[in-house]
């Protein structure tokens, strides 16, 4: 089964967890995928130009000054050096944006209108379904051996790139290839007391994830990682784990079924 | 036969030239490559950034702080956009740097005794040869109808990015897949007067390429583009042809013979 790997930004900007975190990557065996995310990094670079970053509801407002800046970082510099890393460890890997081969067409999101009657305009953000994903060039690159790196910058087809969340475009590759989804993190796993790295629950349903969260032992960032696991697997994904980006050979962490 | 074409940073820092540019090369028919630099982004990057660029004949010294630059603007910024734009242009196009399927291993060059007694240290620049060119995965790409995008960002197959020159990739992909090569510039082709651009040279073998270098007709930035041309066509390239950016469909400039 395919493997579809989602590394966050911590990973990115720790030369020692991304060095271990690759030669893991490398040595998963059978065809694999990784999406890679790289915030921090995008965000110092911002600042460094000049450019004040603004978030809202945790995405990154991107007008065109911040998009050059995260194409840039992403695409460029991120994707880059973990493809050159990969293949000095034998793992014949292809950097892409969602433009490359049209891997991945985004819709622009909409400007949302608050409940005050202010509206955010998010600029060139994108919103990614399993539907965007053209998997016959994902598959025809591993039917060749080679191992598909991709970043959360993508395209609309119409010849505009746009921002995407790296989180949901893994889960959307995952769903469109009917592949294993691992997402890794800064946790050992989803965790019944969030002060015990310890207390990984190794498994969760939806009847689980319904009293984890009425109880209050999911919440806050968790929610939208594990709506989007049950989205994944709603929409074609075959499973989704969630565990340290240290853990991706162990096989720990938590499985979402 | 496959055409490989490099376009030069002039036409990547104008958005006019850019769009007909794109335009032109879409329309191209047959298997095809597209090689481009990007140079003045990515000197006015450096500037924005504090860091003051340095050349040595020509090359950029390339330290860490520039290599994080140059890959941002190249791999990044300046490959998307032409990809986004080849897209909506209905042109398959895949970005690649040299990392990506490892489609080109460079070689870090040495530093450089001078003859005062001083060292020149390029720094992570790297050079390309026609050995250096992967040509079945460019041949995985075109038999399946895309179309190979690549920048001048390669690897040293350790894990090691190199600023390398986009010309000298160009001519090395062009002579190891046995290609025609177009060189397209500022000038209509090399020019007997370089004030009179109707003058142009239509066929240059290496007798003629003698005289002229002989008589002075040929000079200072045109002595590398056409040493470069003849080493192609030594090294394989089955033809080479250097015209303007928006002759590219028109067939004018200089035939190299």
């Amino acid at each position: 089964m395919i493997q579809v790997v989602k590394c966050g930004g911590q990973v990115l900007d720790d030369d020692a967890l991304l060095t271990a975190f690759c030669r893991d990557f490398a040595a998963l065996e059978g065809p694999k995928v990784l999406v890679h995310g790289g915030g921090t990094l995008a965000g110092r670079f911002q600042k460094a130009l000049g450019i004040e970053p603004v978030k809202y509801e945790g995405r990154r407002v991107t007008d065109e000054a911040t998009l050059q800046v995260v194409t840039m970082v992403y695409a460029g510099w991120c994707n880059k050096q973990v493809v050159a890393r990969l293949q000095a460890l034998g793992c014949n890997a292809v950097g892409l944006s969602g433009c490359d081969g049209s891997v991945i067409t985004a819709s622009k999101r909409p400007p949302k209108a608050l409940s005050d009657g202010q509206v955010v305009d998010f600029g060139w953000v994108g919103d990614v379904t399993p539907d965007s994903v053209r998997t016959e060039f994902l598959q025809l690159l591993l039917d060749n051996g080679l191992t598909p790196v991709l970043c959360a910058i993508n395209h609309d087809g119409k010849g505009q790139l746009l921002n995407t969340n790296a989180d949901t475009v893994a889960s959307s590759v995952a769903a469109a290839l009917g592949a294993a989804l691992v997402t890794c993190f800064e946790q050992p796993g989803v965790l019944r007391d969030r002060e015990d790295p310890s207390s990984v629950i190794p498994l969760i349903d939806k009847d689980l994830y319904a009293s984890l969260k009425a109880d209050g032992i999911v919440a806050d960032g968790m929610i939208p990682k594990l709506d989007q696991a049950f989205d994944a697997l709603g929409r074609g994904a075959a499973e989704v784990r969630i565990c340290h980006s240290s853990a991706l050979l162990t096989g720990g962490g938590t499985l979402i079924r």
